[in-house]
């Protein structure tokens, strides 16, 4: 049994922390608060303890907020620190907190690389965060590309990747985000090189463009193989297999996929999967070319209850996803989906 | 001298009337409208004689709109008509007009290809609209990647291509268009297809995003070679001598491409070229992958001049092609876009 608290309380954080709460091997130590806004009360009503600045105490008290003690005691009394902040506030937590206090900590795909001794996907490289102190599970999108290349990688030699991703305009919770007037690019984007930092020197490259587009990143793969490519039905077959894949025949829009999600009545509309748009695959000599969607609020969900079991070697790799599976729902969303979109 | 009338005088009409009443070897009969709305009037002041349909002409004249004869008076006196209608419009005026007539028509690429009897892009195979009674010139994507193809084919021996389309949500003047809510996407666009009319089989797939953006259509190719694929100074060098490709270094979104036409004042903002964003480039053992903007509403509007040019075989491609460019100013914009993103 570990003792594991969420340092931060947003779109990840929250999903965290209640992923960690219903887990039997986790126990939730309580989340942190800076602020003492909605998601504090909200914190308070899912019944976790909440941790404040020692100054802001009497501020988040006078607010209504139950406080349940300062930051420093959370972190003080966990094995292990989810850390869900802002991008760019993990390092400073590192070397501020974690490290002298001697704490592991999980970090988000919004820090760099070095923020951490190894970056994660729990498909691709499990058994690599096995006693490390710090590890970093990897953004959205990267953790979406590493499920989608992992598994070729395991049949196939991959001569190289060119990957398209047209971003969603802003965070769910976020009142800005994307240009509305135009397409934002960012060439040679981080992507690629955050695929490498999980899966090894793959080559590749990925372009971003930031679209003012609301449901979903949306993104597309070029792959071209050294030799012996998959068919169509090779890549179905192989990626029907993989849990946190589903295979949709018949989604044409991001909306119809969030839809879908609501009218499953899932917490948060949370899928935590990676859509394949099946009907999108083209097969050339030698390569493919396939487009997926990607939820970018839940799909880190599971690879952070599995960066912390993996860092505290509490199950092995086919266990735990297999546990974080079912304990979040996903066979269950992976079937749903393909049945509704077959 | 072939006498050209324009019918339908929108997005693309309008630009495309006032390239030939410049052109010194084609003469403009006078463009048709079907509605008495602003663009009459506009028609009207830029001096244009607006033909009407015989049972509106007391419509048009009571609302203000000077007429010059009905549709049909302008089509018995033309040599050759650019069919500038709504999408699926031209084949209903081939069928009852152009044929029953004996007249040559250009078409526009929202025909289907087998409404004319070659599909064209004047880079491509100007000299296949020798002579045929009906030419196509292919859709504003279509036209851009032929641009950028045919100087690939002409130097390498290409595998084959994916292409991503992310398209902009409506056209200029559309009070309405794409959902605002979702990526919706068209897996297997026609784009591809029409590539292969123009460009012969090459192995193609393409897939279009439709996303609320207003600011051009962006584009992606990743391109596989058999043999013998460019560096990235070949491509630069190579689209650096196309005259309607600009190469831009620097670029990031596609506002600023839009706004440098607007400073530069360049009419309704057109720049008719395809900007490639050469720090998008990257190569691959044996691949290319880049991305481009396209100017949706006016990179057609030279192919138009050059296919009724090439139709009735008045000048050669490259003659046509040079006097077109300088025509509709394409030296100076080529050179101006490519000074201020270099």
């Amino acid at each position: 049994m570990a003792n594991v608290s969420v340092n931060g309380y947003g779109t990840i954080g929250k999903r965290v922390a209640e992923a960690i709460g219903k887990h039997s091997k986790l126990k939730l130590v309580g989340i942190s608060k800076y602020t003492p806004d909605q998601d504090a009360k909200i914190a308070n009503s899912n019944g976790f303890n909440v941790f404040v600045p020692k100054d802001s105490m009497k501020n988040f008290e006078s607010k209504g907020v139950d406080v349940a003690g300062s930051v420093d005691d959370m972190i003080t009394g966990s094995d292990t620190v989810v850390d869900a902040a802002a991008d760019g506030k993990g390092i400073q937590n590192k070397q501020s907190v974690y490290q002298p206090k001697g704490k592991n900590a999980i970090f988000q795909g919004g820090e760099e690389a070095d923020v951490a001794d190894v970056s994660f996907n729990a498909r691709s490289n499990f058994e690599d965060a096995n006693g490390k102190q710090f590890v970093r599970v990897v953004s959205c999108n990267t953790t979406a590309y590493c499920r989608m290349i992992k598994p070729l990688l395991e049949n196939y030699k991959i001569k190289y990747i060119n990957a398209i991703l047209i971003r969603r305009g802003a965070d769910l919770s976020d009142a800005k985000g994307s240009a509305l007037n135009a397409v934002e690019w960012k060439a040679h984007s981080h992507h690629a090189h955050d695929v490498q930092s999980v899966l090894g020197d793959i080559p590749m490259t990925s372009i971003a463009f930031k679209v003012p587009h609301t449901h979903s990143h949306i993104n597309s793969m070029s792959i071209i193989f050294g030799d012996g490519a998959p068919t169509k039905d090779d890549l179905i077959d192989l990626y029907s297999r993989e849990s946190r894949i589903a295979v949709l025949n018949t989604a044409s829009t991001s909306a119809q996929i969030v839809e879908a999600s609501r009218d499953l009545e899932l917490p948060r509309n949370d899928t935590f999967v990676v859509s394949l748009l099946a009907n999108t695959i083209a097969i050339n000599d030698g390569g493919v070319f396939f487009s997926f969607s990607v939820p970018q609020e839940s799909i880190v969900v599971p690879e952070n209850i599995d960066a912390i079991v993996a860092q505290s070697g509490i199950m092995s790799k086919q266990d735990s996803m297999k546990f974080t599976d079912e304990l979040i729902g996903i066979p269950k969303i992976k079937s749903s989906l393909e049945k509704i979109f077959a």
